[in-house]
């Protein structure tokens, strides 16, 4: 049995967190820190971008020297300490060394996440004394604090957790995330953590977070940028006293994919500028990729953000998008649906489900299904917002 | 030598012209008409969008029948005529029709395109009138109303023309497009339509009309969508008594370009919201597929686009953008340049250029300049526009 609880990030047992302020960011909390009391068994998702970030480098060879076990994971808001060459790494490597020096544990432990602006020098000196004034507050109650330290254009913050109950026991899952805009994660969201007190392997652990992954942060665009510093965490300290074997995997994947969708969906409800969280439903396609490609192109697409937003069930552009998708598309079996209206079918208009359709863009919720006609079985799921004048006052004066 | 005179499209001899309002959009002119005098080699580029349009059916149909030969091209704005069936199909090909009547010549050597909302059944019976009165006021002074009525959000008429002095006589080229959204043209821009006086054989004219296309329409992107009725025409009806031969090719094939990329320009200056034409250069590439993906990807992304809006020297986006594009990507190489300023290189940020950099972008005419750092030789440009609030404002509210 799966049930909801608060608590997020450190719902599950044998963690604690803290969110402070060090002074990166103009205002507001910017570092969080993340503690198992017990080593934890860890895995991690990072960008597919080629400009890949110093604190991503950094995480990718601890979890190798660590041979997949964390202690900490410690985050900054305000600067990605990306494109920022040698003196970004060090900056990297320390803020894992002061961290490792606080909770008393091998460097290589330690979990690294930085994010915002790209291109910027990172103060370790302001990191370095956030870690020691978070280290000294570290407790249950402040995942809410550090889920909001890690924000950057994000409107709030975004946590969650459940308690599932099986014959051997119950644990927790909990997590938190962050991001806005650039948001097309190809491997992970912008920033994802997640935490069990299930006892998993290392490897197992790596299996379960890369196929929850793929319909999950990987399943959700803002505006079909990638970040350079997209990663997903995922810690597991056992604390529960439940082992995760080869009965309880299935359940435990199913549970850690409810979190992960609550939380990728959450970034897309509050994508930069979006008033509507929109279901891109791609179906009949020749294969997965095919599916998954066409509700990526739709979900990208600045015309149907901007008719969803506009309420204008346009589906002519959808049409016209999934016929540049680079995918088989049959025309003459094509099938469009708004919500509860199909607009299109057996190349036939209806015009007077229009209204319906259109009533159904007033919501905050919104569905669009395309079949591309081609008789095959494939389909995919894409979460997206539309595209708002907001966004545009928000990236043209994102650094002023 | 070549010069830019006045007469647009009717501005080689032998070509004349009409602009008038048959009442499928809502105001204004929308009915276009072009004749040549005498049957003129044509040749065209179309939509690689797999929805393909009624009028690119019909038009891609008769220049096989005709063997590349055509008289006159009919054209209306406010409903694209796509997704419509075989109801379209007739539409279009009595569009075909009504035109051959009117200019007395086979079917085949009409040419039809149509543009605007996607979805929607053409009216006939407004378009057939439109069409008999066209007939009646065609003239060769008539360019920038046969400009205007193939319009839709466009701001203003896009037309050019150029005057080739060679050594075996003078002849000129002309041109008019249409297109300010759902532009990413991948084989043509949304319409283009472009006219020469010099005598060039069917196969020798698309030969030259694929070449130019490539790095002029090809080479546009306003929102990275392509049309389900981008189409370019060219005409050659020899009327000049000008023959392009080998020696002449050359020099055709570059006024042709110049006349391309003049009008590629203007779609993208007049872009769907723009308030600056952005040329986007990317060097250093392994490949010309790779520079141009890239030079797209920039010229495609959101966040670079609402930062040069905002006049935010943003450099760091650009890396991002070019990290994900999937090519060839070496960080500690690349070099990024925003006008005059070099802000990163040699992995070394230059914030004391940003204020050089943010002065430039500032101007209506905006360059970057993005050196991938593999060491290779091979570049590609694209152009694009900004990205305002003004842009939501005309999608939201398209139809209404």
């Amino acid at each position: 049995m799966i049930t909801t609880v608060s608590g997020g990030i450190t719902a599950p047992a044998g963690f604690r967190a803290a969110g402070v302020r060090c002074g990166v960011k103009k205002s507001g909390l910017d570092l969080a820190l993340l503690v198992s009391e017990t080593p934890a068994s860890a895995a991690a998702v990072f960008t597919t971008n080629r400009a890949v970030a110093a604190p991503v480098l950094v995480s990718r060879e601890h979890l190798t020297r660590s041979g997949g076990i964390a202690r900490a994971i410690v985050v900054n808001s305000g600067c990605a300490n990306a494109c920022t060459g040698e003196a970004g790494m060090a900056v990297a490597r320390e803020m894992a060394t002061v961290t490792a020096h606080t909770v008393d544990c091998g460097v290589e432990q330690v979990l690294v996440a930085s994010t915002g602006v790209i291109g910027l020098a990172l103060d370790l000196a302001k990191v370095a004394n956030g870690i020691g004034e978070a280290s000294r507050v570290l407790d249950r109650e402040s995942h809410r604090a550090a889920a909001e330290a890690i924000m950057t254009t994000d409107r709030e913050p975004k946590e969650t957790a459940v308690r599932l109950s099986t014959a051997t026991g119950s644990f927790l899952i909990g997590g938190m995330v962050k991001g806005a805009g650039m948001i097309e994660p190809r491997m992970a969201t912008m920033l994802g953590f997640l935490t069990t007190d299930a006892a998993v392997d290392a490897e197992r652990l790596h299996q379960a977070l890369v196929a929850v992954n793929e319909d999950t942060f990987n399943a959700i665009t803002v505006d079909g940028e990638t970040s350079t510093n997209d990663t997903a965490f995922l810690l597991a300290n056992g604390s529960s006293g439940v082992t995760i074997d080869d009965a309880l995997y299935p359940v435990f994947v199913s549970a850690l994919r409810d979190v992960a969708r609550t939380l990728a969906k959450e970034v897309v409800r509050g994508g930069e500028g979006a008033t509507k969280l929109i279901t891109v439903r791609v179906i009949g396609a020749q294969s997965y990729d095919e599916a998954k490609r066409t509700a990526r192109a739709i979900g990208n697409s600045p015309l149907v953000k901007t008719a969803i937003h506009g309420g204008d069930p346009n589906w002519g552009r959808l049409v016209a998008v999934a016929g540049r998708a680079g995918v088989s598309f049959e025309l003459a079996r094509a099938r469009v649906q708004v919500g509860p209206a199909v607009l299109f079918a057996d190349e036939t208009i209806h015009t007077e489900r229009e209204p319906a359709a259109a009533r159904h863009l007033r919501g905050r919720e919104v569905e669009i299904i395309l079949d591309l006609g081609t008789g095959g079985e494939h389909q995919a799921t894409m979460w997206t917002c539309d595209f708002s004048a907001e966004y545009i006052h928000i990236n043209a004066d994102y650094r002023t």
